[in-house]
């Protein structure tokens, strides 16, 4: 493939991937501005540093997928209750707080393709205005009242910081087993996409709150490792190679695990070396990642996540059907097929 | 006054402030034991780095003293409701939180005469363990229930961030007024406390919860100034020079804001020479200390601190005569007189 068919295939992805998302978000689509004016109201301050950050922050705001879901789920049964939208506004600003926390740690520069905060303010800032968003984000629940909802997030977000503290305590990256990974992304992403769909349930689908935590657990589970094998399969733009941003970091994710389990001693030996390797170079990245794929490592995480893909629409099977319940389904595949 | 005689002296505060802590706990001596357990209970965890992190943190404790307020207001009209236990642990949780974050941030290598998280595990574990125990003790509060208790402190921690924002965003430290010094500190340390304060009423003095909340606004600038003032003021056993912290950090606090008001221009001079050396040396802060205390600013804020004192005094003037209204008092005076 060359490094132009290459981008090429990769734009015409994401303006696919675009009008997967739109359709999604389409019978939520008023709710969804809704919910960025709520946004934008709590990130409006007197304080100019606060508000010049909260104006950047709802500049770069992402695809709002968990208020997406927060809302489809709120109106599974027909009517969401008019709460949804604040309690979506404080889930995608918990979002936000745990984003600027992870580039903070990992002293990330871009998100999204605009500069981190980090990178535009400082590192101290970074670490307040996080803070700052989590307190202001729990400060609407609390406005809410809805101590159901509390619970769920406050779980949530205790359990986000436990597995940011698995990932930084890991201490030998190459006996990272299948049953870690599980347990790392469950809490780093599944927990929140889960709290979001059970919250949503709170709002108005109450007698299918334990089927929607679930869909959202396996759907959070299924959206990291297919993110986790974009790393080994996406082309950069201007060089044609694959980005390997975790091998870089020696980030060991699913594809590696399970194709550590099979490969010849040799090519072990090529992995423990990029693992030694303090700035490993593209050559030796695009190498171990040729490994990984020859070994099954990429097949065999995406058996992985088509499977708990699979157990996310099963859990959907007794919800009524809805509009709402299409695009829960339709999310299942737009997660499955981000351009991996 | 020699440095082997200022030693002695400040060891003998030391003593002198513990007895006053003592007798001012004596009332509450076993909910603040409980207190302790609560948080011990928290902070055990099956992730090892969290258990471990959490016992060095119980270990590293300080006075207590937010939870001793909390559990003071909480018996002013006689009996204290038993949640007072697990908001103060809660209150405590949220102080640790925020002295993590604030050690991240200032890269700090001792607190309390430990050393920091950041120094003993790493920068990223900080920002990353103030997370976890701030959602801690946002969990904690749900589970107790009490919609009211989850307002004030909420209300407290986006405050707190707010002033953390502010102090990073002061750009002229030497235009910094007094005005917005009360501000800062009104954020960064009178919140929390005067929450503390406001929710020890709710948990069985909800009549006093007005005059409380404020008795702890006051004592909470009385504290911060006299904080503020020690800096200038204490003397550094080894060298016999006072440590003068904020300064070599270009923090402008209130001595330095009075004094700036009076001086002739030769001593400004030597105050911007200060703030224009990204490294000041000893001698030089001990000119600066010099010359804001020839000035009168150590009298200023000694005399604003005990402007709030008593204002702190006067919003318990309604107060039945119990002997936690008397440890409120004494509380006032403890705060005043830490070796200042």
């Amino acid at each position: 493939m060359t490094a132009g068919g290459a981008a090429a295939r990769e734009a015409l992805g994401r303006v696919d991937e675009g009008r997967a998302l739109e359709t999604i978000q389409l019978s939520v689509k008023k709710a969804l501005d809704a919910v960025i004016e709520e946004m934008e109201r709590s990130l409006t301050h007197d304080s100019p540093l606060v508000a010049q950050i909260g104006e950047h922050l709802i500049g770069m705001r992402g695809k709002m997928f968990r208020p997406t879901l927060l809302l489809l789920c709120s109106s599974v049964e027909g009517k969401a209750e008019p709460k949804a939208v604040n309690l979506a506004a404080s889930v995608e600003l918990i979002h936000l707080a745990t984003l600027v926390h992870d580039d903070a740690v990992d002293h990330s520069v871009l998100r999204r393709g605009m500069p981190t905060l980090n990178s535009l303010f400082s590192h101290q800032i970074s670490v307040i205005m996080g803070d700052f968003l989590y307190s202001t984000a729990l400060g609407q629940l609390v406005s809410v009242g809805d101590l159901d909802a509390l619970r769920v997030l406050t779980r949530a977000s205790t359990e986000m910081s436990v597995g940011e503290m698995r990932q930084l305590s890991v201490i030998d990256s190459l006996s990272f087993s299948e049953h870690d990974y599980y347990a790392l992304i469950r809490s780093k992403t599944a927990s929140l996409i889960s709290a979001a769909c059970e919250v949503g349930a709170i709002c108005g689908a109450a007698r299918y709150r334990e089927q929607l935590a679930r869909y959202g657990d396996y759907l959070g589970m299924a959206l990291q490792i297919t993110d986790d094998m974009i790393d080994y399969t996406e082309v950069r733009e201007t060089t044609g190679k694959p980005t390997g941003l975790d091998l870089r970091e020696h980030k060991v994710t699913l594809p590696l695990i399970a194709a550590l389990r099979t490969m010849p001693a040799a090519d072990r030996l090529r992995v423990e070396a990029l693992f030694a390797d303090c700035e490993p170079d593209a050559l030796e990245i695009a190498e171990v990642i040729r490994i990984v794929s020859d070994n099954g490592g990429l097949a065999y995480a995406r058996n992985q996540g088509s499977a708990f893909a699979s157990q996310a629409r099963r859990a959907l099977t007794d919800l009524p059907d809805t509009v709402a319940r299409q695009a829960l389904m339709k999310s299942i595949s737009y997660v499955m097929e981000r351009h991996a």
